[in-house]
Parts: C-alpha cells; structure tokens; sequence
C-alpha cells in the first residue's frame, strides 16, 4: 500500500490518550475516577444561548458567509470594544474552534521549517498545529520557581534565528494557568518590533482571571497591529466547547487576505454553532461573576490542598483552570498509569495529565503533572485524598528518601 | 512585517468569487440576479431532523468524541449497509463537511510534491486542499464531447510517476453531473491496484442520479479495501451544508489511525450540526424522490433550454445538479462578468461560473461555463431567456462568425 505522508507520520497523537484505555478499564471495574486530566468543564451552557435554537425557524440550512455571518461579526466587534480591543467587523473571522484559527493562522505565516517560539510547557496541540503547517516549534523553559512567568527576554533573543516567524503565547496559559502582566506584554512587543515577528495570542481562557487582575490581550498593545494575530473561543467562555466557534482576529490585511482563502475553500463555519454564539453574547456579567467564583473556590481548594500533601508543591495560578504540580516522583507517567491500572482508594482513583506531554525539551517535566480544576470542590477533595494516599502507597515515591 | 508563507501565497483564491463584487453591484442597482453559479440548493432540509434541535435539553455543550458521537457513527454504518455499502462503526470519522474530510486525508497521504491524479475539470477547492497537503494535482482531461466520461486508463498510465499516491474520482461529478458506471470504476480498481495507489472517492453527491441510473460506490468495489478512501457529507444529501457534517470512511487502519491523530488535534466535529445529522437519517425515501423529481425537471428544462440557444450545447448530465455548457465565445470569463456588468434584459442577468476555473491545464474550458440547476424551473426558463438574449447582444459572439 502507499505510504502514509511525513505529516500524517509524525503528527503527534495526544499524550494525554495514551492513559484512556486505563482509566476505561478502571471504571469498566466500577472504580470511581476523578477526572483532573481534561479540560471539560461543568460549568452550564447560558440557558437562554441554547434557547436560541428552538426558535429557529429556516427552511434551508444554507451555507453562510466563510467569515461567519456578518451579522455576528458585527456584533462581536462591539462586544470586544466593550472589553477594550478595538477593531472593524472585516478583521475577525469565525473559526471551527480555536484549533481550525490556529492551523490557518500557522499555514498563513510558516513556511516549513520556519520556526515559532513557545514557552514551554504549553498546549501539546501546538505540536500538531505546526505539524501541519511544517513549522518547529522552539520551546523556551518558563520556570516551576517563579510560576511559570515569561522567561527572560534574553533567553527568546538566543533562540532567534533567520527561521524565526512568530512567537505564541497563552494568555492565560494552558496548561500553567500563567497570566501575563501588561510589562510582560510590552517586553514580547519590543521582541517582536525589534526582529519583526509575527504574535500568536491565544486567549481563550481571557474570561478567567482571579483575584481581581485584569487580563490585558496583546489587541490592546499598541504599535502592533501589524504583528497581533489573536485567537479566541467560545468554547471555555460560554461553556459550549462543542458548538464549535473560535475566531481569529487581526489587522494585518495581508494576513487576513490570505486566512480568507483557507476559510473559503473549506467554505462555512458551522451555522447553528453560530446561532448559539451569537445568542451567547447577551450572557449577563453575573453569569461570569458566578463562574468565576466557582473557579476560585475551586482552584483555592485544589492548590492549597496539593501543597499540603508531603512532597507536593503548585504554584497558586491566577488564571484558566488549570495547575502544573509537582511530585515527589521520578516519572508522571509511570505513576499516572499506576494511579489508573492498580491504586484504589475506597474505591476511587485520579486521572492526571503526565506534563512531560506539554514540554518539547525531553526530560522536562517528568515529575510534574497537569490538573485542571474542572469538578466541584467536593469531588476535588476527594480527588486529593486519593491522590495524597496513592502517593503514600507509590513504591516509586522520592519524598524523605 | 514576516512575509506571508509559501502555502498562503499559492493557495488559490475560489475563482468564482472574483464575479462576486460585480454581482453585488448589480443587485444594488435594482437588477435581478439569477445564480446559475453556486450549488447552495434551494431545497428545504427534512423538518424532522431540524426539529431535534426544540428537543435538546442538554446543560453543557460538551466536546464530543473526535471521530464523532458514537451512537451517530453506528447508525450510519446501518444506514451505509442498507446502500450496500459495509464497514463498521469504527471505519467512519465525522468531519466538519465532506471538505475538512478531504484535507485530512490528502494530508494523511500525500508528501509535499506527491502526486494526485484527478479528472479535469473538477471542483475547484481540489486545488486549495493539495496546496495545503504539498500536493501536485495532475489533471488528466476529459472530454466535452464524451459528456465526461472516464478519460481512457493509457491517459491515466501516462501521467504515472514515482510520486502519483493517489486518484480522485468526484462521483457523481461536480462540475459535469457525469455519473461514472460500474465498468469505470473497475478500471480505476486495476489502475489502483497495478501501480499501489489511493483511490479517494468524493461521492457528495451520490443521492442525485436521474433517469433511474444506479450509484455505484467505489467502496463496492471489493479488492479495494486497502486502496478505498471514500469522502461524503451531509450537505447535499439533506440540503443541510450549513451544518457542516462530513464523513471520511476506510478499511485502512493505517489510514484511520492516521486521520484520527489530526481529528483529535481539532478535538471535536460540531455537537448541534451531529445532531441534526443523526436525525436526518430517518428521512423517508419519499423526500428523495421528490428531490430527485424536482432536479430531473430543472435539469430537463436547463439542458433542454441550453441546447436550444444557438452555438450552445450541454451534454445531458445524470447526475449532481451542475453541468458544463459551450458557449460561443471566446473568453467565458470576460463574457460571464459583461453578463453581471453590462447586459440587463428585462432588467434582469444571469450569473454563471467561467469553467477555466474548473480545469488545471492552462486554456482548456475558455469557452466553458458550469452551470448549476439549483433554483425552480420559472426561473430557470428566465435565467435561459436572459441568457440567449445575452448571447445575442454580446458583441465577442462567434457563432456564424
């Protein structure tokens, strides 16, 4: 048979499926698993989004415009002014998620073998992104000791290379839960002016933030317009991950120009994914307020509880919902897997995403995992007990040894 | 600012939409439009299958699996069976349209500079989808005057190098309507079989034969099972393209796994669009027939009409709802935007798509439109009127010149 290509040969399957069959045959023997491994959360869809639908009435289910329809569009560019981000309805398009914007984004602006520089760790699904689009990824190491903040900006300019395209950044970060301060902001801007680089903002955790920061987006730097890609999704915001809409946002025409193509041949985002979306945009500020919250609660219970298990140590993330921890092992996905195949605490165990899956450099990140606090806090404490005791019984625990 | 990549730069513009603003034009001047150039269909989506949206009482849109919700792959593995058509559940992938399927697996097995070898004319977006794979699209013509037919397999032997991977049969066709018979498709399993290549067969449009001709799949075709990668959608089938619900189906394990590393990269296919899907499988034959009924009129009435026209001639296609038209004259680009610019009659025009777009080889259907009979037969008979008396007044027509 003919071979499978390149691309399809070294696209990167997902590290974090690797442990499915595990935690598949766990609960195939009854054993309750606390799923922090994913980014699902339970948080309700806006009611009054999903209403939407039972008032459709068309005859046809037409194809709309590639951009998305424009109706939405214009009422997005409001609803982003509202937040401070400036820009005309022509300078967003509507996505099949975030994901669908990020591969066009990277086909836009990579050659292959162009490079784009990432801190580290971050989203696995970058690696396929560039995949796609034949582009390396550059990790730079953001550091556990300083909660994974932007690495010093020297370290980027040692990684810079006539290849360098852009720099994607997280915002906040998946998988650290890293918010990015504005000083931090304007440092990526003088990099990127300075060896005339593209930014890749990815922004779809924006709506989560704690403790009163405020999210600042790369749109509000100034002096980049020609530089700011911004990625963006409904999919975390409104709870409705599978509805499907993401966007992409730019004022470089260039790039636009050339994002219209793809959007064009792959003809129409989804039609009642967009109806639901643009429902979604009257979702009152309580509706944030409350999650917001609940994600604190959540993520209060979650950390504080890591770093009282022996050897266990998080940074206190103030934004998404996610955490890096580490623990007091030598191999997380050994462990990982322990925790699945062969612990039971009364019969219950924990799914954790193995974070070495989220570093490019090999080695790193071995004894850390990836929780996200996306189950209530009553479930969380379970989930920690579990954890605390697992560790305790893990033959392979490093803690006083 | 960073160049725009290699890919963005040749990725085609749809040639279609270069007409699109002088159309625009024409309808804000008052004139009446008929798009003979598109296949958005007029025909109403099945009401049951819209209906299941006023039933959804879910409270989280979640993602769902990335090969699409399980319980709609094996009832479309029952409803491909009742074709005749066999494969499990496991053998069907749910794409955001018959499109995204397309990418993927292009991506999946063609290396940059692969060859894949295609039947000219064919659909445009053919070309946008090998750009982003790194494919070379060799097109072998067929012929006017056959109506279309499968070009002679010493045509195809011809073409074969080292880096042909792959055939791609669109069947029915877009933009011809050449329906292919059992006997041609067994010339392609030769083919395939003697020089180890992929056969991607687009059948999109598979429930719109006419005269009582018989659909024959290329995954009927047995001996195939390692070659077969068949591409379907929704869309046509339901007049649903707004949904955005496609499917890629293959015996190729290789293949599959392959394709469900860049599923699982985009995460999930549309929730509402999967289930509008699901429901539509209960569409009872009757709504069939009578599209079938309907396209079998409008097809009479466009082919009849066209043939009538002087220096005009269509083949009579059997399937699909486009055809490809001669037309006497010289440049059908230039003489479709005159139609949209300049001629009213009855302050009336017609809008059709120049078939040079449809061709790879450069000159080849210059005198060629495609036109699609996807609006009702009265004005068909107008869009028909408009268009002889058009021909009439244009002064580059070379009939009895």
């Amino acid at each position: 048979m003919p071979n499978i290509s390149r691309t399809g040969k070294i696209m990167p399957a997902s590290p974090i499926r690797k442990l499915v069959p595990f935690s598949e045959k766990a609960k195939q023997e009854g054993v309750k698993v606390y799923h922090l491994n994913i980014g699902q959360p339970d948080i309700h869809t806006p009611e009054h989004a999903l209403a939407v639908l039972k008032e459709y009435k068309g005859k046809v289910v037409e194809y709309c415009h590639s951009a998305g329809f424009e109706s939405y569009r214009r009422a997005l560019a409001k609803q982003y002014a509202g937040m401070g981000i400036n820009f005309n309805y022509k300078q967003i398009m509507v996505t099949f998620g975030g994901s669908e914007g990020l591969i066009y984004v990277l086909m836009s602006t990579m050659d292959p073998g162009d490079e784009i520089i990432i801190p580290e760790p971050y989203y696995t699904n970058y690696n396929s992104y560039a995949t796609m689009a034949g582009a390396k990824v550059v990790p730079i190491q953001s550091s556990f000791e300083d909660g994974f903040a932007l690495p010093p900006i020297s370290e980027f300019e040692k990684k810079i290379t006539s290849k360098t395209r852009a720099i994607l950044i997280s915002n906040p970060n998946n998988p650290t839960g890293y918010l990015y301060s504005k000083e931090e902001l304007l440092q990526i801007k003088d990099l990127a002016l300075k060896y005339d680089l593209y930014i890749i903002a990815d922004e779809v955790y924006r709506d989560f933030c704690y403790d009163g920061s405020t999210h600042y987006s790369m749109m509000q730097i100034e002096g980049l317009e020609q530089n700011t890609i911004l990625i963006d999704s409904t999919s975390k915001r409104y709870s409705e991950c599978g509805i499907r809409v993401g966007f992409v946002i730019t004022k470089n025409q260039e790039v636009l120009d050339t994002l219209m193509k793809f959007a064009q041949a792959r003809l129409s985002p989804p039609y009642f994914g967009q109806l639901v979306g643009m429902a979604s945009i009257d979702t009152p500020e309580s509706y944030f307020q409350e999650v917001r919250e609940e994600y604190v609660k959540r993520r209060n219970c979650l950390i504080n509880g890591l770093n009282k298990i022996p050897g266990v140590s998080s940074p206190m993330p103030k934004g998404a919902f996610y955490t890096i921890a580490r623990l007091p092992i030598d191999d997380s996905e050994i462990f990982c897997r322990w925790m699945l195949e062969t612990f039971r605490y009364e019969n219950q165990t924990v799914m954790m995403a193995p974070a070495a899956g989220f570093y490019a450099t090999p080695g790193l990140g071995k004894n850390e995992v990836r929780l996200a606090y996306v189950i209530n806090t009553d479930d969380l404490k379970k989930a920690l007990k579990c954890l605390e005791e697992g560790l305790k019984a893990y033959p392979g625990n490093t803690y006083n040894k």
